[in-house]
């Protein structure tokens, strides 16, 4: 296994630490300022959106950005990373996402660790983070393969904005997100029970999607 | 009828029925969470405009992202598509808007399909998914034919998320979305017999927006 | 005076339509599905935005989609349009403002002219007007003069969204659009006496805020 | 000390006036409209988020859109601007504010200035807006040293927007900004006895983050 650009791991660390504080921190915020659960959710997914999309542009010329396990596995099969980037990224995007809850609980005043007790468990939630995991590969996938990167940005934002209500799940979609939401216990937080779930619902997508995918865009200029 | 590639059906199998399943999972959401009806529809035009930014991008160099009947009309008319083409996309549209219904559904933990009883009559209605039809029209048109493709993605969520708000029918100004929301019982739903005003409206739409267009974008670049 | 294109008169006819159908519609609709004032607004500013990006996007290789006398009067004095299409744009932009506000009346089941008494008297919303009109010409200016006439849609959109909250009188920076807004006794009208102060705070900013754009811009590669 | 260019002071304290107006106008009006304080929160972060894409979009080619003097102080790291720029845009971007908050209390009818009684006190909000003020340099340092300064605007609105709701402070991330809102007594406003403790949780963020970003994109193509 060859060396990592140490660059490369501390951008997937900081985006996908940012990205984490984005997405508890907002959670964290809605819920103490409205009784609406519809507005809190319009605020978490206004907010991941924003954030998404300015850590994309950032990141996007040293690492990628890709902020999600998946993401990177299907970059591996793509043959866009090594092996070694591969693993290098997961460890980076895990870390980064505790690191990033800790950041967002302490913003607020809380202990750095909380652990979640909010149940997300049922056939029907699992199958929309399955359908979630997909719909984000596909878009990714599209315009990269379309060597039209710059538009991933918006592209990512657009979908993750979207998917927050578009499914019941309200769209993880990323097993580094995942694990890290078990350590907030408030609304954007998950049981670290039901986070196996969702996460192999996550990995299951993957190996159904990757393949989908790969023959739909074969005929994209910089499909590999 | 010669051959339709079968990447650009399935793109727009799925791109057709991700849009559905985030139309109507968002609806279903939204009606859920909230008690304020233009919270609900701010969440359900806000996810609609997220997936179709996301969705057209990742598309449009396999099928051209139309994902409506009503555009593969107009692009048949302007000499970018075949006629089995036309016949194949519409199929596939119709087709991936009941899946997408259908996943969304399934996602909320409902039947499958669930017929809805939402009525949406009226000349009113009728007049307004006129002018969403051919506004819908206007704005794909001059962005495509003005050789700025890029842009159509941005345009037209731009468009819909509008269009949500300022037409009293919501904007369907799609026969195949039309079709799709008549199995879901909610929010976004519409009952079948005001379906069929509903695309009939936009087939005259589409009948006198046409030729309307093709005289205003005459001069522009890829006009054809 | 030479004769003007049609289509360019068209052009600016439907924009500055469906722009004013868009605002009036989107306010009629806000104003029937929530109490929270904010929430109206927030649906409003939303579908503002959203419509005006579509619209430029689609109709500037036409005619520049100034959808607003003021515009086009900074365009006349820097050049771009003649006298001609001065005069034959605003009585384009008057009259599409007018056809606007009847198909959003008549979407919503309403008279199709409908005279609003919606008071917006007082100095403060004098002068809210006018530095929401300098504000929009120097966004406007600002990126024509720098020769990347592709971000005007995303700049007005962003600034005119934006601005509806951040003036008091919730920035209607167009005569035309204030015009029509007369004939809608909604959340979005304007009693036709105070439709008379906020043209003329209009007028004097275009007067004051040109000359200091002309200057400021100078050095831009388009400036003319 | 060389001269500094006329025109970019102006553009910096005319962007900066309208980023403030924008800021504290939309937090009356949002705070006048509302009981939510989410959707308050929504509104000023909205309009917040439409206003710097395009005053940043406006003034880019002339100043280089700083309004922000700790943005200022990485630019003079990085060497784009002079030691005498950064002394005139700081100046500009103070007075520029004030003004500002100044034309925002006139629109909305208070008095010019109205000191804040606001308390943002508390260990918690410091740490948040180093937080906020790291990540806003991180995003903006990504894609200028990148070649991709177009893509600026939407990156800052994009992640300015999200902070707004996931740091606990609100993320004023601006020396010139918190100074200004020191002078509005309302829901945008702040003590001036915690804006000593923003203003310096600011500057450390800046002396922390500018060494680490310059390592973190030491090879992008436009670093310097």
């Amino acid at each position: 296994m060859s060396a990592v650009d140490p660059r490369k791991l501390v951008a997937e660390f900081l985006g996908t630490g940012l990205l984490v504080a984005g997405v508890v921190g907002s959670g964290i915020m809605a819920e103490r300022l409205s009784d609406d659960v519809a507005v809190q959710l319009l605020a978490n997914a206004f907010a991941t959106a924003g954030v998404l999309l300015a850590l994309i542009l950032a990141m996007q010329p040293v690492s990628g950005a890709h902020f999600n396990p998946v993401v990177t596995m299907a970059e591996r099969v793509r043959g866009t990373v090594t092996t070694g980037e591969l693993v290098g990224y997961t460890i980076a995007q895990i870390t980064g996402g505790i690191a990033g809850v800790m950041a967002a609980n302490v913003m607020f005043d809380l202990a750095a660790i909380n652990i979640s007790d909010k149940d997300r468990s049922g056939f029907n939630l699992m199958f929309s983070e399955g359908i979630a995991t997909i719909g984000l590969l596909l878009v990714i996938y599209g315009v990269v393969t379309a060597g039209r990167p710059s538009l991933a940005a918006a592209t990512v934002a657009g979908y993750i904005g979207g998917a927050y209500f578009f499914t019941s799940s309200t769209s993880f979609a990323n097993p580094a997100v995942t694990i890290a939401r078990t350590m907030s216990d408030s609304f954007a937080g998950i049981d670290p029970g039901n986070a196996v779930g969702f996460v192999a619902s996550q990995l299951v997508a993957a190996a159904i999607g990757i393949p989908l995918l790969r023959w739909l865009f074969a005929n994209n200029p910089d499909h590999a």
